[in-house]
């Protein structure tokens, strides 16, 4: 699975590889209890990956750090899904996904990934926040952080990143998105490194644009109504993830490990026919909280 | 939204519809407990259903019965994915879903509908079960029952059915299909008066595939364990209906009512990544159960 360091797939392995140690590391420190599973898998067809996952810990209730580099031809079906005629890929990636056991604190989102389809060379990544409870504050937060790294590479990065995520994690069939957004970049092509410095500002900033949150809603308290409100929130993750994502169905339709790939799926998540919340309550104002804005 | 009842479509109408009160009756005297709502919905671009739904029961966590009659056009990003130049569909169903408290009493599941594109008109429809636990004798008086139906039309109808149903209801990236199987049949077309005939008699026979596996189970002691399982194979539930299943794509690609559509859902469901059961256990055998072979 290892390739030479010195060409560009290999430096964006291996820093994708260190990114994850050191997120685990510092995830588990903010955790304080739980600490990270660490499983090697290989992929028949080619490549295979290392999936970290941290369940049942003190902050987080599910935390799964995945890295992954593949390689093999797209099947007929999955051809036929994505147009051309090129079959061979490669694919590395990192993804991030963190299920706060408190409604108080919002889950997060982040991959970061690196593709070739023949000769096309590609990143793509980005970072989306999805808070059970509407609060200004944190998403204005989560917004800026990632425009500072956004504009310390290009002056147009956030607003076209910041509007593809708006964009990608909407789910139609509610109406809404699947959080609050933040940055989504694909189809990255040009200038390979300058890009990848810009992927691994993205990488390296992550935490700066959660643990403040952490911070601040971690100690909230919380009862039976706001757990019931945060797994019925989850279930549109869930939907999101299943009917909608791209990186989904590209790892289930590829043959990819179904454990690692649906390590982003909530650990809990529940589903209430034609729920309506108290007009004016806090659970009321969540649904028009999902709606694209200008946060920064 | 209603026809005229002579002419096919608004007699199959006319039966679903009677179907869906009889069922929601017999069902809810079986629970002994909830009740269930009643909605009716107008959907964008012609048609509408009826879904009644019972939440919290004394047997049912969930139980819904739909039923819809729709008509319209096929959008561009629809009508890429089922092939064809035909936009004109009409489609008219009904759809039972029974997701019980106890992890002892498998979640049930049966579909009829009538389609039409362009000129083009057939049936479909099908039940299935999905226990948590493994039990032969549950799976083998399921199967019976809907041979003994098929028999009556056509001698070939349940061999033909139950292999369509297990591979239908095949979730490739878990390697296992939802449950234990039943019978499933699309594109049912030709003498549709005979076939309408066959189509009432599966409607009718619902419950007597059903009941008698609720009255054996029902009374079954459980614990935390069992119900951690059947949270965990709910999560496979959702998996299968949210990438696979034919009728949810269908129903969220031609902008139908998601709350009916995703009635189907699970009230709780659970994920844990590489959940490994200890050998030999109960929930050890639920894989290798979940497996095709012959029932009868």
């Amino acid at each position: 699975m290892r390739r030479t360091e010195a060409t560009l797939a290999g430096r964006v392995q291996d820093y994708f590889e260190s990114l994850q140690v050191t997120l685990c590391e510092q995830l588990a420190r903010m955790d304080g209890a739980g600490s990270f599973r660490r499983d090697e898998w290989k992929r028949e067809g080619g490549g295979g990956g290392i999936s970290a996952v941290l369940a049942d810990g003190a902050l987080f209730e599910k935390a799964g750090v995945n890295t992954s580099t593949v390689w093999g031809e797209f099947d007929d079906a999955f051809l036929k899904r994505v147009g051309g005629t090129q079959r061979k890929f490669t694919a590395s990636g990192i993804s991030l996904v963190l299920h706060p056991l408190s409604p108080m604190v919002p889950t997060a989102h982040a991959n970061l990934r690196y593709l070739t389809r023949g000769d096309d060379v590609w990143f793509g990544g980005g970072s989306d926040l999805t808070p059970s409870y509407p609060n200004e504050e944190d998403t204005r937060h989560f917004h800026r952080s990632w425009k500072a790294v956004c504009d310390r590479h290009d002056g147009s990065f956030y607003e076209r990143f910041k509007r593809s995520c708006d964009e990608y994690f909407y789910i139609p069939h509610r109406g809404e998105m699947r959080g609050v957004g933040g940055i989504f970049f694909d189809d990255l092509r040009g200038d390979l490194e300058s890009i990848f410095a810009f992927v691994r500002d993205c990488g390296d900033a992550f935490l700066s644009s959660y643990a403040p949150i952490v911070k601040r809603r971690r100690g909230e308290p919380f009862g039976e109504r706001e757990r019931a409100f945060q797994l019925y929130r989850r279930g549109r993750y869930v939907e999101f993830n299943l009917v909608y994502d791209r990186g989904t169905s590209f790892g289930l339709a590829t043959h990819g490990r179904a454990e690692s790939i649906l390590m982003s799926l909530p650990p809990l998540a529940r589903w209430e026919y034609c729920f309506q919340p108290q007009p004016g309550s806090r659970e009321a104002a969540a649904a028009e909280f999902f709606q694209p804005r200008d946060w920064v």
